[in-house]
């Protein structure tokens, strides 16, 4: 979610182009976790990825890094909250070109991204070239619900000032010069995964823990107010958030998550979630319409961050 | 180190006493980390301890846990930080009787810790009696090496504001009402845990350790004027403290550490280390002489702190 959609596509029919004359054409590639198949699917495919970190979930890239028919992609599995600060750093080497999605850009160089943020701020810092894919699908509204801040580096980093799920530290958008910005105009759909509806098995785990949650509830380990939820991704975690939004003992809860699931929609829908964060909207695409349909609902019941402070562990 | 010696030891009598007349008497027993033979030895050869957390190193605790002669001590593995903040969660149950080591004492129930501190904040404030052992084997003027404060509990806890070694953020003293108060004087030795001398291998290991720095040092990575290293406790870390004081091209740099080992003392005299902040010093009790002899020359290179801090993962 929020991944460009249109240039990758046109360095991987580049990378076949440059392959059928002979030439070599790899590039390097750092995400802010997993893509869609606009990006580690056709590049995979066109074997024009020499290394790649730190997160993916394509099986064409999964079978380019186990070397199933070409020389091995370079991978590298790196905690995302990590990736920033390593790219800062300089361990990766340089950042030549950043490709980010976008909602709008100004002519001062300020891009509000979309349904995802991951390391751009990062990477649109210290590239030479940022090349924006400014998609019409999205709604230009999206601005005001990211909240974009890049981490001081150890050892004297300082606290990440939010201490309540709805906490802002940063700007509404990314600023660069202006003139390294190379804008591609699109209107590509969300490329969505849908998750696997909730069946027998999950939601028993779902019921078991919303019966715990509930149970420490009733023991007072659990504040009356309930607590901040952390949940994974996936199909479980839907189905324990559905879970426990059908549970009448646990009360209106925020969240403070990875990525924003379906599920999480759902709930702030029905009034059991009152506010998330995470780093990306990952939605099937039924719900990222539902989303920018009644975006002026969800705006002010959630915001997206950079996945060292979303992501971070500390 | 910094553990009561005496009053352990007498609680084992007594419960060996008990259990000769065919009367049950067993303690529930919390501590900062792993203790002296007068606390786990003698209470675990008495069979005198129903459960025990987080963390211990004693041969007869160790089989008293494994049940070779007695009914199991129920023992609970639990990450060091986190003991403070179950017992004021109410998790472990209340807190009767803290008994804790001091070197100094006053009438308005201000409590100087010695060597050590683990939970000491947190047992003394919520316990209904605090014995203190009054050891004049330590000098009263070690107050002033600690910094005692109790975290805050999630889920709105601001940050530890301690950014540099050598920050502080909390009291030199426990203060606690001294109704509850109840001294025993004592003038027991430390009980030093010395460590295996440096041998062919973890001398090797120092050295690897310490070219790696240097080798870091001269690409970039690390910047010359160092980073703070947080070192392991055990005889490896030693070698290769050692090794990083031997080694020409590290300079003098601090350490954030969980104990504070006769190495760091050695490379502190030797002008290698600057700071060290531990929770603990846990050194032999030759090197413990040579602290408190040079104590006017330690007192400003290092701070002792709850281990909810030393040993916090954030």
């Amino acid at each position: 979610a929020g991944c460009p959609k249109v240039v990758p596509v046109e360095i991987a029919k580049r990378a076949e182009e440059e392959h059928a004359k002979g030439n070599p054409f790899k590039i390097g590639m750092f995400t802010g976790a997993s893509t869609g198949d606009s990006i580690d699917g056709s590049l995979a495919r066109a074997n024009a990825v020499k290394f790649r970190t730190p997160y993916q979930t394509n099986k064409d890239m999964r079978n380019a890094i186990n070397a199933v028919q070409h020389e091995p992609v370079q991978y590298f599995d790196m905690h995302l909250s990590q990736v920033a600060q390593e790219i800062r750093y300089g361990f990766l080497g340089g950042v030549d070109v950043a490709i980010v999605e976008a909602c709008e850009i100004t002519d001062s160089g300020e891009i509000v991204p979309t349904s995802g943020v991951g390391i751009m701020p990062t990477i649109c810092r210290l590239a030479k070239i940022v090349i924006v894919e400014l998609n019409d699908k999205v709604p230009a509204k999206m601005r005001g619900v990211h909240d974009l801040y890049e981490l001081q580096d150890p050892p004297k980093r300082r606290q990440i000032n939010i201490f309540e799920v709805q906490g802002r530290v940063g700007l509404e958008y990314v600023k660069v010069d202006p003139s390294k910005i190379y804008v591609v105009r699109t209107s590509k759909e969300n490329e969505g995964s849908g998750f696997a509806p909730v069946d027998e098995i999950t939601e028993k785990i779902g019921e078991n823990v919303s019966n715990f949650f509930v149970s420490e509830l009733k023991k007072g380990h659990i504040p009356p107010t309930f607590l901040p939820i952390q949940s994974g991704v996936g199909n479980i975690a839907n189905a324990v958030l559905a879970s426990m939004a059908q549970n009448k003992d646990i009360p209106r809860f925020e969240v403070y998550t990875e990525v924003i699931q379906d599920a999480v929609l759902d709930m702030m829908q029905k009034g059991h979630i009152s506010f998330a964060s995470g780093c990306s909207l990952t939605l099937s695409n039924e719900a990222m319409e539902r989303f920018y349909r009644d975006l002026d609902f969800f705006k002010n019941k959630l915001v997206l961050r950079p996945s060292e402070i979303s992501n971070n562990p500390g």
